[in-house]
């Protein structure tokens, strides 16, 4: 085999990833944009969204500046240069994607007026060229470093460069989405009583931006991050277990490989996504989505063959095989299909759990919450499973590298992943311009249908998200141990169990934070609406037009000042862990960050999505429908969902890794 | 030093808190019972509770039989009679308190009309009847089985019957008391709009039996499992350390005087409870309280400066001295301390966060939610550190056997905290006899000043019962790696990791099993409760008596079927993880069932207890006052903080600990 060429393979399919991802664009822009009116909105909720993402990206300058010298100096020039390029990719991802996400709202619209099928391929091709930019840039990123430097330890401050992006990413737009959202709710909705999208109220715009800057900009980067940072373990953790081999290097590439196999099957899966008229869309996204997969296992079943040694005996037990392998990689395509199956259980409104909620709203808004809360901490059981069995059938198999792999695998469908997800919040859009720009009920009916998919999608790709970020977790983990020069983590040691027990609490706190952050920042944007209705003569009446740009600049400002808290304890308390308490402690923080991490962020999920999904329910006519006490009590649910499902929950993907990042970061200075 | 007969002095010390107990209760008994009516309610309360007590334990009955046979065969007779002992102890000290406590509640009333020092004197003696039952009993039962049969390992199956006992005791009681609350308050309080205690209402009589068999009966038979649980690790773990003098009999014995230490101060400083009859009752307590600790801390210098060598080198790095264990126990005893502290400051409506839920109420049921969410998830950061401060600098000075002691001198006070956390739900009683038997309104303001202390006292006791249980389940995890001859449970070992992350589960699956509980068996009684008002003519207007009974059957019923699910959980998942994945896994499920169930229960606790403080904040006049949106809001949080505080939070500490013991009895199995 010829491994030296393959990260150039790698960085080929990088390329063509990034193609297909212009010709994707070219081909949303081309489409009609609309009349005046949606262009108008379009363009509001376009720069609404850059001004956000350029404070944001200002804000993190200085901070990055910071580590970036730290790293220069205390480690060497070129962690801190693969440290900026992470972030700077991460950051451009979310650039490329949210600049075609906001223009292909308004098309998405238009090509509504005449077709399903054209909605669906406006958006989901939007989508696409988030989730191809994603896995292309994350996939050039780390061939190009590996070309540069041939050092796995090196290359790995990429991810943390990318995973301090997309701490403040997920934190900063969950909150502003959030706070826009419950700003335009409460004081439009209720206390004006205007309805969803009205272009009266003068959140609608911040609203939509939200939509955006939380699930597109956030959830990419969150997902560049634990691509890049997955292969980067599994090529860690491969170098050392193929030592015998060719210096390691067949368990050094062939993460890379997988990734190829993966992005280059969610490139062809995308031309799997078209619907008829009447049909469902989500059948089409299935489509999408099982293709990558089933693509993706039948490529990988090539590569391991053609990589690796047929035999390799790495331990007295263990004696490594292509096959098995391939066994770990099947097992972790099968977590993503099944967490995704497992999230759209508890959360569907056509599933018991969400109805059991909707049921549980006719006795009143308390009875509602305890259903929910109960729904989503029973929601963590089987994830978990999950999660454990294709811990220990990949470890059975293959050991560490196994683990590792199974990781990798899971995270290199991350560019249909990604497409499915982005495409959620386009469909919202284009259904509220639709609304906004009085176009006529059909269109919004149509919009409607993709936008009901892609509350499915969203809650597949957060299934995804926090299951991805836990394997890439364990794999940051071992990569850890292997940097700290540590032979075990025992909690039978004291600082070990102290160590667990912080990490542990981490998630708790920051959850808090990042819920008292959405509930201050909404606040100033209730007070901001209520002013305009008051202020503004002729609002109500839609003689005037209200001031869509300062409730923006709220949005952004609260959103820009309260991610730096949450933000600032991922990131210091590893750091003080780590030097403070040393090597046992560490290693115990990041087990108990990793674990209480993940089943807090299953749980707020959950029980956010099934909030969501039982108003829905009622709202769809069921149990006496909109306007109903039972209504009332499930919109108390559904509000204290969001900033669970929204802000804190799929934050917690993006502190665990952050914590695994930098714990490899500081790790030789703890041997 | 003669050892051999300190097991006989720890016999006596029980025997002396026993005769104690049984002083204070006649005392008690002597009391007057007041008039008719107030008897007639006061006998309709004890025969409720007593009926739910009997019943709970036959439906336990069975299960204690076949562990017990299990035990006998499969071990050794020896662990089947301490399994059976323990059993037995734990739930006659549940029998004595609750006897007393009942009868307690009319006579506190009585003595209400004239002295509030006399109605203290009344209540703080029933409470301490329990509190002398439970520490007497449980140092007897250590003893004398250690006199019997000189064997540690025997011992601690002793702990594993009280657990189970206290496991189901809180689950169960803990059920019953909200599904009675609950019904009480939705159907009497908001559907038919009669007051708190009124008799009329027919759940009124099921919700004063729910204060005695969910606070009394589970509190004490929890902190009498802590307490035997504790003490034998510490034994176990200090024989070993010990090994090199006496046979290691200082390191066994100095637990059971640290307990006598603690027992004796209990008795002496209930003397100090006493109050002026317009002073605060609550600075009586803290007499108590603090004269407990101060006095058990000056004893225990004594203790080990007799008992222990002047100094033993037990590693290269450690030599122990009858100082540093003396640090390890004021280590402990400030635990107490601090964390009755935080859980004030969290919970109390004189405090930032429960007035910032009531802040949070007057934008809605959805804020308050949120606010109090975040409070309680807030709230868990705190005593996490002081635990692990606790944990550090215990070991620091005296290693392993440093923890294990600073449990056990945390829990050597046990008699008077439980005996001021009985105290609340006499002075509760109290209260809604003097409500139903249409006293003067100057004794329910005499008996609401008890109240207000006892709410104090009982978050207190909460905070106490879940760090003593996480440092008793620490140490019972240390006795477990001696039992199973690991030398390290390594998180590196991925079944230590599939342990980890299935113990951290069990917490979340366990409390939305206990949450679910409580609203099946809710339901039922608001069934019930609408029944009788809407077939009993001449209900609402007083001239007819509502059926109590029909209620109380219902708690009791409901109570006992719920508990059996959460249960089997507890007691399933070890046996399945330690006999399917091996001791790396079950080392793994304790320390995660651990962590998660501590943050679980500080979450649950300290929310549930700021949203029912939130209320009573409103409900004093603040923001507007009763009657308002804003109270109508906080009633919500209050409602959705019952099964969190009352059911699913404190059900936790005995499941970690039932894990912990459940592991030492498997534990020579897995070797």
């Amino acid at each position: 085999m010829d491994f030296a060429s393959m990260p150039i393979i790698a960085v080929g399919a990088g390329v063509l990833g990034l193609i297909f991802a212009f010709y994707f664009a070219t081909s949303v822009l081309k489409a009609s944009p609309g009349n005046a009116r949606m262009q108008e909105i379009s363009q509001a909720i376009q720069e609404g969204a850059m001004a956000y993402l350029n404070r944001q990206y200002r804000t993190l300058i200085p901070f990055v500046i910071v580590i970036f010298f730290l790293l220069f100096f205390l480690k060497s020039w070129e962690t801190g240069i693969s440290f900026l390029f992470g972030a700077v990719l991460s950051a451009s991802a979310g650039y490329v994607g949210m600049g075609i996400t906001t223009r292909a709202n308004a098309r998405t619209t238009e090509a509504a007026r005449t077709s399903l099928n054209k909605a669906l391929g406006v958006s989901f091709r939007a989508g696409a060229v988030m989730g191809l930019s994603v896995a292309g840039l994350g996939i050039i990123g780390v061939s190009v470093l590996y070309l540069w430097f041939q050092d796995a330890e090196i290359i790995n401050s990429f991810a943390f460069g990318a995973s301090a992006i997309a701490l403040f990413a997920r934190v900063g737009g969950g909150i502003y989405t959030k706070a826009a959202d419950v700003g335009a709710d409460l004081v439009g909705k209720v206390e004006a009583g205007i309805p969803e999208d009205d272009p009266r109220n003068p959140a609608v715009i911040a609203d939509n931006v939200g939509d955006n800057v939380g699930d597109t900009a956030g959830m990419g980067a969150d997902l560049f991050e634990s691509y890049a940072a997955s292969t980067i373990a599994a090529m860690l953790v491969g170098v050392t277990v193929f030592k015998q081999v060719n210096a390691g290097l067949p368990g050094l590439m062939l993460p890379l490989m997988i990734g190829v196999a993966g992005l280059i099957s969610s490139i062809i899966a995308s031309f799997f996504v078209r619907t008829g008229e009447n049909a469902n869309p989500q059948t089409a996204l299935n489509m999408g989505l099982w293709g990558t997969n089933i693509l993706t296992a039948i490529a990988s079943y090539g590569i391991v063959n053609m990589m690796l040694p047929p035999t390799l005996k790495i331990s007295d037990t263990l004696t490594l095989t292509p096959n098995r392998v391939f066994i770990a990689i099947i097992a972790g395509l099968l977590v993503n299909v099944l967490i995704g199956l497992l999230t759209e259980y508890y959360t569907s409104n056509q599933k018991k759990p969400a109805q059991g909620i909707a049921k549980a709203s006719e006795t009143g808004a308390a009875t509602n919450i305890i259903a929910g809360l109960a729904t989503g901490l029973k929601s963590t059981a089987l994830p978990v499973i999950v999660i454990c069995v294709a811990i220990f059938v990949s470890f059975q198999v293959a050991g560490i590298f196994g683990i590792a792999i199974a990781a990798m695998a899971m995270l290199s469908t991350a560019g249909m992943v990604v497409a499915i997800d982005s495409f959620g919040p386009v469909a919202d859009n284009a259904g509220g311009i639709a609304e906004m720009a009085e176009l006529e009920p059909e269109v919004r009916k149509t919009t409607d249908k993709l936008d009901s998919v892609g509350n499915t999608t969203a809650a597949v790709a957060k299934g995804f998200a926090i299951g991805s970020a836990a394997l890439t977790a364990l794999a940051l983990f071992n990569a850890f141990s292997e940097l700290a020069h540590v032979q075990k983590i025992d909690i039978l040691v004291p600082t070990t169990i102290i160590g667990l027990f912080i990490g542990a609490a981490v998630p708790f706190l920051f959850s808090a934070f990042a819920m008292e952050a959405v509930g201050k920042a909404a606040f100033e944007m209730i007070g901001e609406v209520r002013r305009q209705f008051r202020e503004i003569p002729g609002l109500m009446e839609g003689k005037a037009k209200p001031d869509y740009r300062a409730c923006v600049d709220i949005s952004t400002k609260a959103a820009i000042r309260q991610m730096i808290v949450p933000g600032l304890l991922a990131v210091g308390t590893p750091l003080l862990v780590g030097f403070g308490l040393g090597k046992d402690a560490m290693g115990g923080m990041l087990a108990g960050g990793t674990v209480a991490g993940l089943l807090m962020a299953i749980f707020m999920a959950n029980a956010g999505g099934a909030w969501d999904n039982a108003k829905k329910y009622i709202e769809a006519g069921n149990l006496g429908g909109k306007g109903t006490p039972t209504h009332a009590a499930a919109v108390i649910g559904d509000t204290v969902g969001d900033p669970f499902k929204d802000t804190a929950g799929p934050s917690l993907n993006a502190l665990i890794k952050v914590m695994g990042t930098i714990s490899l970061i500081i790790a030789p200075f703890l041997r």
